[in-house]
């Protein structure tokens, strides 16, 4: 017989659920910014910082749950791990808009669009992935995709660096760039960070 | 009946108590520092420096006393995280301190006094907080005072770098005046670890 | 009476002990690098990365046989800890060639060979510390050996950072040596983490 997990996890089913959704809506924002007229980046830099908020809310509450709780679906340091690996994949897409905005960078270079819409096809398989935690055996195709996707990014990510380096630009503009290209790189692996914290738990029930 | 924890916890309680004064320490010398005269700098970096070697210390000791202890006060986990970012703070005041005075970087932008007043607050409320561990549930205003002076130190940060590419600055020296800026705010963030840090002990005790 | 830990941890320490020699592998690749000519970068970039992923490849086997083992050799943690941050040592040698490479710097700088060469020595210390984990309380020699490597590979490469901004390169080349040096220096800290990952087990079975 196996002891289904569902009444232990509801409470942190839910909040991964949404935590999924909110990074799904925070990708889709960031593809509209790396695509907008500069003047429209600050507005929408603001309303990333909102989605970011709330994240971080779920995270908190997840956090207290956790701490609160005597009996959890998984090992305590996992859903720890998962929760910290989702609040990263915001923070840091929110850093690349935030730093975007601030340093006044005109136009960005084609790859970052490239850049984006991986990172969106990486926040739509986690957002499919966050519901079915209670079975998390079935979730090692998640895992393989999203490793292959970060594989990708780092591709995307090592031809905008030397594009960046190829001296078209001024030392200045290429620092700013860089700054805003490594924050979206940092936002690929810690989609494969997510996704390694979703493969241990897996591997456990195994 | 509460049974008090001051026993068992005693040691880490002193040992805590010691990292938190090396750390106010440290953030007068960071003071004097970054509003000395450039000829002054190596002499108090040295100081830093030894400062940053009797943190170390402590947090041996700390982490030592740990493995050796069958019971302690707190989990195992949390008090182990405490150390290391009480431990990050002073490595990166000292990595601030070090850089400037390697770098031969002029005067200091203003806002680089700003940050490190915010640090000082941090630093205060921190070393206060440290003899009151045994009582964790009453350091919750501790962790929501630290949480708004990193949002400051935040807002500080991000007016430095948009002055710091403002164009009135050849590249070379942006980049090593980011190098000493981005370690203050690195020093910034790690106040907030040990807030949450702390802030984790004082959940599981509410 | 001690009880062996042989043959609980027989599968753990081969695995260590393969990723030591890995290890070593990637280290003399990496001398050869820095005194290769340009054109043999591409090629031997490769060469690296193909250790790089031999070395996943090892570390992914540790973790799913912890995963799996009901016994283990030492805490869950610990082994976890010392798997991931020998993982790090050849991520940042790897990340460096990779870099240099893509950037097509020029002849680099003399400090460079130097950084490498202490790299090379902490290198086989580990890899003659990884196949004796069974017996952790007589590494503590290893330990402070690497430390004391690391605070020479902190000399240097301090030499190094003074060096680059002395003036007399372009900003553009000094970002490109900074991001080759830079990981150089974390692949010296990594060896200093995984030290104080075996120190840690050392001092629990004291």
């Amino acid at each position: 017989m196996r002891i289904s997990r569902k009444p232990t996890g509801e409470k942190f089913f839910e909040l991964f659920t949404e935590i999924g959704r909110n990074i799904g809506a925070s990708v889709e924002l960031l593809r509209t910014f790396v695509r907008a007229p500069v003047e429209q980046r600050a507005e929408l830099a603001e309303r990333m910082h909102a989605l970011e908020n709330a994240g971080d809310d779920a995270t908190h509450a997840i956090i207290q749950h956790l701490d609160r709780s005597f009996v959890t679906p998984f090992d305590r340091e996992d859903i720890y791990r998962l929760a910290s690996t989702l609040d990263d994949v915001v923070d840091h897409m929110d850093a690349a808009v935030d730093l975007a905005t601030l340093y006044r960078v005109g136009e960005l270079p084609d790859g970052v669009a490239a850049q984006t819409d991986l990172l969106c096809r990486a926040a739509r398989l986690t957002a499919e992935a966050m519901p079915r935690l209670a079975e998390p055996q079935e979730l090692t195709a998640f895992w393989v995709e999203v490793n292959q996707l970060e594989n990708e990014a780092d591709q995307v990510y090592r031809r905008l660096l030397s594009e960046l380096f190829n001296g078209q630009r001024d030392a200045l503009e290429v620092m700013k760039l860089k700054d805003v290209v490594d924050e979206l790189e940092a936002a690929a692996d810690a989609f494969e960070h997510v996704a390694d914290a979703v493969h241990s738990i897996a591997v456990k029930e195994a």
